[in-house]
């Protein structure tokens, strides 16, 4: 899409926050990333990243990460008080600062309607010198709540009108407008005035993705292999090792049923994929619909399918989201069986 | 409760999978604790238990666990079908079980209005000597849906009914009954019939303990520090470092609003909690209402907390479910300062 649109390509690395994965994008000529927190931008400098943005608003515990990445490293921050220069008045490394923008999300930002707010943002950086005014980044992340296609369409068409505007307001500055949430980079086709998209989630899809038209069921990329723990004949129900501890608690709504995972095809009682072979959709499709902490509960399973499964059997299962469910299980093992590290937890 | 009940107390260490903490049980007495995996059994095998419960029903991958811990270790399972004892067969080490029970909540167990399915899996538990039959376990966890005080009071009549016909009916294998989630053990007076209790969220509590009457307010006692990141003065809104990667995505109605947690008094701007004081409920609670993967969102805020609050300070907030904010941070540090470790992820 990136190429496509002729527009750069910043993928942020939340999703995966693996060393591994991101390797894989080298090979694709990628060496701008996105991280949302400065420990991860360490983890990725280690990793042989050297353009780094940190795409959370910039924090006074920040200060110690930064300074410890090494000198040669482009490092880039997101702002969006005046309040942070108090803070960012003592940094003695050389930043590049993107101004948050707010096309009503509502999450943070400078109100994209506030532009006198901007100019107050940019006055305050010009008291240290080591501090370089970028651009503009914007996450309109509204579009994963939206009310369908029109819905996302529209937020899209107006984030790029107000950054459009923004970019002209400051036109003596030559901003750079970065953009671009996995819905909308997936879906849309007008980039008009964006400079550089910075998606993350596309890296595996998950099930919301796809219920939003992201991509195709068959495009989701990351599934948790869960144990059958038992089988209770008596209502086709199933339980599995697969709880709020791996799955995170995030819901979807699907044909009038909360889901918090779905089945795919292929895989039950064949243990780890090593075959190198993948899944594919269920044609009668198993949804995990209760969770606590380690249990998950799968109802009304189709007969064929209840009758093939058996206990200690593995279910490969999609998750609602991808980003919260690799956090929370910290590695990967590919279709082939090897292990893929992740960023390692805090302390 | 226990003792005034004159119950045994097995108490579920799920929720702090720490070994320090679990060190502060032993100073009560407590020689036998509750687990959910073989994982967390072998982890506090090591911190010195060898009484433990392993509260999941048992599936095939545990086996290779269960060998490692120690012969002279008593190791109790959980069982919910007959499948199951094809591996439970290969067992060449004295393990108790109990038949979990479900007495209503429909996640796992031998539905209490079943009692033929009690006696097919007894009966094939004899074709292991090393199995022993020790009686009834059950989590009544619809308590924590159900419909005010009465509601839940209801069904921890009916578990302790369903629960008595059962120890009735195989009295001649003198079954104890094993019982309790949270909520019905910080509640409730009559507990016939049971011979152990075994709650495991009562070591913190948290919003939704409170919201069901299992606690006050100043009794929950973990709270997660998120250093605030941003203030928007016109709306009175806050972004804080904290979001779905650290309360989980458990969400809790409160007066009418979604909350992922809730502020505490005397806290905002004194940076970690290092005075031992603690902390106690604001008079004018400021709610979490909004998370993404790392952002969280506090929307207006009463006007002398807002403009009491600086970038940088730490807000301490109270989580929905303390297990899960507990299993996605790794760690603790006491009000006094003190670090606390956790049961390392796998892999």
């Amino acid at each position: 899409m990136a190429k496509k649109h002729g527009l750069g390509f910043r993928p942020h690395f939340k999703t995966h926050q693996s060393a591994s994965i991101g390797q894989w994008y080298k090979d694709f000529g990628v060496s701008g990333i996105t991280v949302s927190s400065f420990r991860m931008a360490e983890y990725f400098a280690v990793a042989g990243w050297k353009d780094l943005l940190v795409a959370f608003p910039f924090s006074p515990p920040d200060l110690e990460y930064m300074v410890r990445l090494p000198a040669d490293h482009t490092v880039s921050i997101l702002v969006d008080s005046e309040e942070i220069f108090e803070v960012l008045q003592k940094i003695r490394r050389r930043v590049s600062f993107y101004i948050d923008v707010d096309t009503g999300y509502g999450r943070t930002g400078v109100r994209s309607d506030d532009p006198e707010q901007a100019e107050r943002i940019i006055r305050c950086s010009r008291k240290n010198r080591n501090l370089d005014f970028a651009g503009f980044y914007c996450h309109a992340g509204h579009s994963y709540k939206a009310a369908g296609a029109d819905g996302r369409r529209e937020i899209h068409r107006k984030a790029l009108s107000d950054l459009a505007i923004l970019k002209q307001q400051f036109s003596d500055l030559h901003p750079r407008v970065l953009y671009g949430d996995t819905p909308n980079c997936s879906t849309q086709e007008n980039f008009e005035g964006v400079d550089t998209i910075t998606p993350g989630n596309f890296v595996f899809y998950d099930l919301f993705q796809w219920s939003v038209g992201s991509c195709r069921e068959d495009e989701i990329a990351v599934a948790m292999a869960c144990p059958v723990v038992s089988r209770y004949p008596g209502e086709r129900k199933l339980l599995i090792h697969g709880g709020a501890v791996h799955f995170s608690k995030e819901e979807l709504r699907l044909e009038g049923q909360v889901v918090f995972g779905r089945g795919v095809e292929g895989c039950a009682g064949t243990g780890l994929l090593f075959s190198g072979a993948g899944w594919s959709p269920m044609k009668e499709p198993v949804s995990l619909t209760e969770i606590s902490q380690e249990h998950g509960i799968i109802r009304d399973c189709p007969p064929g399918f209840f009758d093939r499964v058996r206990i200690g059997d593995l279910l490969y299962l999609l998750p609602v989201h991808s980003c919260l469910t690799a956090n929370l299980m910290g590695g990967y093992v590919t279709t082939e069986g090897q292990q893929i590290g992740m960023m390692p937890r805090p302390g």
